[in-house]
């Protein structure tokens, strides 16, 4: 997984059907030099400006009710920043 | 999923046959440093300059109606441009 | 896999489910030129500081009880740094 | 999917029994600037210096007759280059 | 699959029990501009100095007697180095 601050929602009205009812965010990794942007959907319901873990690639439809052309997905919400010195 | 803009169309006669009736599209990643070109299937019908929302590795194929090498799908048309800052 | 050291802990209250017992652990690649944290599920005990073999993407998945959103899984710990000149 | 032109051959006499019978080809991404070689087992017959398509991944094996532990396929020929302006 | 050099062996006695038996070794890639090193499980027997194919992800698996929290293994040995100008 990776740490990273929601920054923004996404909104798409064409898409995929299997998306339909998510919420995306944009997520920037919050430590490291790889500051690439990540659009990974939400259901625990993680807002602006928020630390979150997010899990990416097929492990993350096991956070999915059903399969979804989804490949990151916000996982949980960090209680503290952790102790990470750069 | 990345948000990308759409460049230009590729076109392949001699290809793997599952491939068959796709159409793919070059993408640019649109914010972050990685701008390197992925080229993904799209059954939504973006246009060439239009910001999509692409799902990358084994996720995508819930996208398609039969399992086929496509790494790369264009899941949705993105309404407007993310608020973004760089 | 990747060599990296264990960093931090990371603790998150509001997590999905399937992660309430796991530990998860801040993992800094030790070699080479890309040091971009990851965040992974440890079982095996490593402690601050550790060497530890990371497993990514859906084989972590084989280190697990029962399936679960995590893409990433300390799978050991090394015992004495291997024979690597930078 | 990635962009690539075809380098050159790689020969493997000791290797995995379930790579037997392939040919495998050292590909290099043609844009963006990640031009780090990838090699890529090749049904189709594609020849040195052509473009190609290359699907990377568990996706790959849909382009295989039986599992094989490989990880990227030569999907397709590129009929004529993409207009991408660099 | 990428092309590396067997740099070290890697020695871990605290480790997941699905990787008893497994022989891993530091791989650096030989080509391309990401040198970074991958740790990656061998069955085939490779030396020290030699240049290995190296597969990646989950198709990995398939190199593998039973599932394993392995993410990348040693396929083949290159015969001779294949024609890449750099």
């Amino acid at each position: 997984m990776i740490i990273g601050k929601v920054i923004s929602n996404v909104v798409s009205t064409r898409k995929y059907e299997g998306l339909q009812g998510y919420k995306f965010l944009v997520i920037q990794p919050t430590y490291g030099s790889n500051k690439d942007y990540i659009v990974a959907a939400d259901e625990i319901g993680a807002g602006i400006g928020e630390l979150v873990l997010v899990s990416q690639g097929s492990p993350a439809q096991f956070a999915l009710k059903r399969n979804a052309p989804i490949d990151a997905v916000v996982v949980g919400i960090i209680d503290s920043e952790p102790n990470i010195k750069e």
